[in-house]
């Protein structure tokens, strides 16, 4: 019994079915790139923590120095200079400056600095002050850069460098971070081999469990791989119970010829409840996936050819992810020109490997139009175009929109 | 005596002056996502072996079938059923056919495969054709994914997840990949302390060698921080000394005021041979760069402002550790639209950060005019734009490319 649904209603329910799962550790700051945040942040000081001013200059009162100018200018008495690295304790008086470094702290009064190159000290214990300043001049106020109370980071933000840079100034040296999610790849069917084997008849060596773990390694997840299990449905259903024991997330691999699809099925619903949420989706390539869920464990049933696997993968076991970590992973889309037309799909979602090439500063979208069984077709595509469900096909020369496998476009 | 040189001189000094670092491992095909290949890969064998039916039908010579029809079928012989996984010893004779299943292997003699849907059994052991076949029909020939002797991947590619694939499919169960570089991260500076202090005065925290860090890890590099080290020479000298011996790359951070820079120099200049070779670079923000050789090697310098400092780690930074690894990393380039004029940059070379955004469906690019000196500018920017030292500067509503940061747009 085929329960096919479209990809958003797939999407929509990995949404509504499963939920973030919560385990954390708290990790020192060198070890936090690209980890994903439990709990927000929240700025717990004022950077800077005083007023401070950006040149070398005078401290001055920014109307005192109104109307001045180079053949103008106004005189101010001195006070006190301000040190580096010391609050002043007095405060400016009207018609009065005090010379200031560049990182020095304004004193009380005072609203504004005037850089030394428009001023001359004179020898009377007084200032020219060439240039009017406007309050606030020069200077770097105490919270500019970040404020006390400020969200700085949501929950479920996956840290970057620069982030790191933001918690770094703020004094943060451990952070709360998810656990990795733990997913288990467990390749199906009597005519996989392993890798190191030499495939013989029609034999396929265990190309899809290498590629799904290499792309969820690139996720920053803990994943590793089971093996192969022959067709047979006891075997399946006990290396399934006792990888879940420490899995969120399992895998299955190659097992989606109708036959096998049936027997995992069952399977996967003997498992435990609810089981089996989706059997076959209306896209093209991998209409064979399955989704089903164990208490809260996800388990993704991907299909057997190479790049239906890598795109399903991509599109519905990154949404299962984004779900199980509470994150996103964001795609980088970018607008090429398509080469070629690409006819209608019939009412299937469709997802096209894409290559691109530069010409004349354009970017083009060659469409790959090979088999889902070709390893090759693969390696090639650079990223996918979405067809929608509903579209008549997409017209030569159109922009569209091509995902990126990888930051590198080769 | 400032050795000042431009962008392009200094990134064709690192081509000249370094070279790949040779020193290599061989890992299993589990542990290579992301790594980076010595020598180039060539394709062993033909995948597939032979040539192979794509569907369940009939191996047919494509002429027997030529003018065949729904009305007017042609009437074929039929030879021995073709068996999965058995290679069939027979020859198709003239106006013969033989049942293959998906998967199966070409007879010699046969050309092409008609599908099940075109055929009609008979009784008689012979079979009617209802559609012609060209030469090649629902077949994928031997070789036709990946052929001998073709060169799959060059020396310095970076695997990707697909690339794995490749690899799997071809039998390929350990790869000779390139150590990681490894970089030695140094602060110095008297005003620099811990993340973990209260700074107090001009004192700051040194957030720099953590973005660094943080973005050495996102590159793939085996990246430490040494610590911070005060300014005194005979102490930083020692320091880069014995940091040198376990490092390919020593990044300087926090050392670059006038004052720090001339230091710097003399202690590169003492280490060794060539040593400083650009001391100072025609760029906006980042001019106090540094780049030194000593040996095998090197050294880099970077500007005290956070924004400045991760601006030419990304450019500069990112040159050295592509020529040492002999690998490339490209930027992704987006196309947006230019919010507000940018204005000339006087004959520096000027990277301005950008906040991208969306309005109906067309990328809008903010440049943020900050001080170089704020952390929260750099954790607002999702890239740059990049002004050529010619340049009159960029004009609203022009499209410009923006180098993203990360494959994340928040």
């Amino acid at each position: 019994m085929l329960n096919v649904k479209t990809v958003q209603e797939t999407l929509d329910l990995i949404q509504n079915e499963f939920q973030r799962i919560e385990e954390t550790e708290i990790l020192p700051l060198e070890k936090c790139m690209g980890r994903i945040l439990f709990e927000p942040i929240v700025c717990t000081q004022n950077i800077p923590s005083f007023n401070r001013s950006s040149v070398d200059g005078y401290a001055v009162r920014a109307r005192d120095t109104y109307g001045s100018s180079d053949s103008i200018p106004v005189e101010l008495t001195l006070m006190e200079p301000i040190k580096m690295g010391i609050s002043p304790t007095f405060t400016l008086k009207a018609n009065h400056a005090s010379a200031i470094p560049t990182g020095g702290e304004l004193p009380s009064g005072a609203d504004a600095v005037v850089m030394v190159e428009y001023t001359e000290e004179l020898n009377e214990g007084s200032v020219f002050i060439q240039k009017a300043a406007a309050p606030g001049n020069d200077l770097i106020m105490k919270g500019d850069d970040l404020h006390e109370g400020q969200v700085l980071f949501q929950s479920g933000a996956r840290l970057r460098s620069q982030d790191i840079g933001v918690l770094a100034a703020m004094g943060v040296t451990h952070v709360k971070v998810l656990k990795p999610l733990r997913m288990a790849i467990l390749s199906t069917g009597d005519e996989i081999v392993e890798i190191s084997a030499t495939p013989t008849g029609s034999q396929v060596r265990d190309v899809n469990a290498h590629v799904i773990l290499a792309e969820a390694q690139r996720m920053g997840i803990q994943a590793r791989r089971i093996g192969i299990v022959r067709d047979d449905e006891e075997l399946i259903y006990q290396t399934i119970q006792t990888a879940l024991e420490d899995a969120d997330i399992l895998v299955l691999s190659g097992g989606s010829s109708v036959g096998l699809m049936d027997q995992s099925l069952d399977v996967l619903n003997r498992l435990g409840k609810p089981g089996v949420l989706v059997h076959g989706i209306a896209v093209k390539p991998g209409k064979p996936t399955l989704i089903a869920r164990v208490g809260q464990k996800a388990i993704l049933g991907l299909p057997g050819h190479p790049a239906s696997a890598f795109t399903i993968f991509r599109v519905i076991g990154k949404a299962l992810i984004e779900r199980l970590s509470g994150s996103t992973f964001p795609d980088t889309i970018i607008q090429a020109r398509l080469s070629v037309n690409i006819p209608s799909n019939h009412g299937r979602e469709e997802y096209m490997p894409i290559k691109l090439r530069k010409e004349s500063e354009i970017v083009i979208a060659d469409p790959l139009f090979g088999k889902s069984g070709l390893i090759s077709l693969l390696s090639l595509a650079d990223g996918y175009v979405r067809i929608k469900r509903e579209s008549e096909g997409l017209a030569k020369d159109a922009m569209v929109d091509v995902v990126l496998f990888d930051t590198v476009i080769r």
